[in-house]
């Protein structure tokens, strides 16, 4: 199935396709072939080795020149075509690597890659029963388990394209479910309205308040405790503060439909480290391409709703998509619930991912990620010359990429300066990990 | 590398993985070969075959059963899950199959599934340099030639979640634009706002104006002629009526910041069909995943825009991840440009299909879908009994669905009843297909 360069093309015939690989499966298979065993060799062996680099660092304007991006008007043979492939994977960051710390997803879950080679190749939109009737009902049951997991026995959810859009969902349901009037009038026949949130929050609360038309200053940050966790009292006088400013009047109300006191009942909320979700939440967003490692994306927006909000806020009722003369219950053409119209199947890395492992298997994993952090912490507080020297980090992550043995990413927090922040979301991680980390950054860091 | 059922996970020793898959680049290569030659049979051979069914059709409640979808506690043996594996597929629609006309995205073309599955092995998020460097260049790249093919030398864009959400980011910039408070203080700071837009709009204009907290009352729908063009005068009765109103003061000003006449420059616009871009627009949202076939998804939003509006109308500089004490040019983190945090590696699919076919490959495929797109209505006014009878299309659906011999979308349009609405988009369609595709309509719709 050799492909020979510059053959690219056929010339066409009636009822011949066009292209060499149009319609061509031994062609394309033989390809895939190609580039499959560039994936095993490049990334599912080497990438994961702890005896290889985590990147090959290039300057840009290098890596401009080392890859060629330019698109040009003839086509590239096949040869060529795999020596782009092996290029890309080259100078690509390897985040299955065991010494990325960088971001919070990391590893590589061979069923969650399962899972994303079938969604890729069947290649179908997470709209309707009619097109995707297999990942509907899977959605449909992922959402299920993972909404069970919180604490709620019912409600509804979606997949979205990531936890920032996520949040945003939260935030227009939160409003449509207070103000209906919102999503024909828009917010200039609303009342004034404030955003709540911790000093700890996402930045894509801001991103979202602008982008949602709420403006960034209607967020009022609510300062949180040494764990993190809202202050009450804060809490309170950002409410009291917005108040006479003029915003939010209904805001109690639309809090706590049942007149109850908010603030309150946070106040006496149990300190349970435990506690994956406040009782009094109405919306959860978790991102099981972090710790759970299923590959990016995937994002649920959880909700304890069963009044069908999702599809009363965000639905348009499109007639070409979603007919309602169709010959199957319509109420599985979930494709309504939300503000894309095309969306990918997110469900089914997750999915077999979990049958593989059981929830067993994930919870042992993160198990073994909290065990890897004590060790850590441990082991760090043994070391002289682990202190925190807000001038360093930079310095260490500069070398540390440039020679390409580990990456962990850096921020300043609060008062504190720059300090590395370790992700553990890996689940092929072990103790000589954690070993090789704390030599490594001694002697990255050593005529400092 | 045989993965005996019940022998999933293997007792935690200090410095070893906690399950056997989990650090085992052996035998997470073994499980992804079989489940490649399960793609390769069951999708890139059977799937695209004529000969085989394009779908399935199972009721929801049988192929909830046939899935056994619950999630459970303990985890699946290699061959169990190798099996769900044959079942998710077997289930799926295959939109790669010829006879799939049923929405705007068909075809399988294996060089944007090879970028797919890189992509996909990769797992990494395209908002740094430092993580993603051969993706921040390449979608760079990428744009750039979409934005000369649209006409313009210069600008600026990136890759959205779909079509609707870069319908979306276009109205947000729009109204920075013209009124940059608008991110901090809100809509309600600003005067009442109206979106003009054709009746032939895609339906996420209003599900953007409700999520952008416009709401869809101040969406003002212009009348199109026969071509689906927006009539000039229409589009001035509802400027006027708007202004009427109270709405939009500025808004000839903020269409047009040289102070031209907007209107009278439209209606002076040449007619051409072949017209990409109306010179006058500001950006464009163009979807590669559709007719281009690169996979879901692939969406470019284009801008003219060479003020870094993106990066200004988003932003948020969160300090974990654009650290501005980088080694490197910050600019080339792009991440900030977006509402999203992560976001997915939407660029190397269409780069290595352009790539392998060069421009010119993908200029033959869209001829190719002209010229079978013109011999099935020269055959169809051929035959007697093609005509529009709008109760008609919902029952050859279904009958089509139920046998699995082929998938097409129907819907209303305007005064017009049901019809199909046939897409030409797999470049390895045929003039055999169009005539499996008449005698197939006539001989599913014999009895009526």
């Amino acid at each position: 199935m050799a492909h020979a360069p510059g053959a690219d093309f056929i010339l066409m015939a009636e009822s011949k396709p066009l292209l060499s690989l149009d319609g061509d499966p031994m062609a394309a298979e033989a390809l895939l072939r190609e580039v499959f065993g560039i994936v095993v060799d490049e990334i599912i062996r080497k990438g994961t080795s702890a005896s290889e680099k985590v990147c090959e660092w290039r300057e840009p304007e290098e890596l401009k020149q080392l890859l060629d991006l330019e698109l040009r008007s003839p086509g590239e043979s096949q040869e060529q075509i795999l020596e782009r492939c092996r290029a890309v994977i080259r100078y690509s960051v390897k985040t299955c690597h065991p010494h990325f710390f960088n971001q919070l997803f990391s590893g590589l879950d061979p069923h969650a890659l399962a899972g994303r080679i079938i969604t890729e190749s069947l290649n179908t939109s997470q709209y309707t029963y009619e097109i995707a009737p297999v990942f509907v009902l899977m959605e449909e049951e992922v959402l299920k388990k993972l909404r069970a997991l919180v604490g709620w026995s019912s409600g509804d959810g979606v997949f979205c394209p990531g936890g920032s859009i996520s949040n945003m969902y939260a935030v227009n349901l939160a409003r449509y479910q207070r103000y209906p009037d919102c999503k024909r009038r828009g917010l200039r026949a609303l009342p004034p309205l404030a955003l709540f949130t911790s000093m700890e929050c996402h930045y894509s609360i801001m991103k979202g308040a602008a982008f949602l038309g709420l403006g960034t200053d209607s967020v009022r940050v609510v300062k949180a405790d040494e764990r993190g966790k809202m202050i009450p009292e804060d809490l309170e006088r950002q409410i009291n503060l917005a108040e006479a400013e003029g915003l939010c009047r209904d805001l109690r109300a639309g809090l706590d439909p049942e007149g109850g006191d908010l603030v309150g009942q946070l106040k006496e909320e149990p300190a349970d480290p435990d506690f994956l979700c406040p009782p009094r939440a109405d919306s959860v967003t978790w991102n099981p391409h972090k710790l759970l490692t299923a590959g990016l994306q995937c994002s649920a927006l959880l909700l304890r709703d069963t009044s069908n909000l999702l599809k009363r806020c965000h639905g348009s009722q499109a007639s070409y998509l979603f007919q309602q003369d169709k010959f199957y219950d319509v109420a599985l053409d979930t494709g309504d619930k939300v503000v894309q119209c095309g969306r990918r199947v997110d469900c089914l890395k997750l999915w077999l991912m979990w049958k593989a492992q059981g929830g067993q298997g994930l919870e042992r994993r993160i198990d073994q990620a909290f065990t890897l952090a004590r060790y850590l912490v441990k082991e760090m507080k043994k070391r002289e010359g682990f202190e925190l020297v807000m001038e360093v980090a930079p310095v260490l992550k500069e070398r540390m990429v440039k020679e390409g043995s580990m990456m962990i990413g850096y921020q300043p927090h609060g008062t504190r300066g720059n300090f590395f922040r370790m992700v553990m979301a890996n689940p092929a991680l072990t103790q000589a990990d954690m070993d090789f980390l704390l030599n490594e950054l001694e002697r990255l860091g050593q005529d400092l």
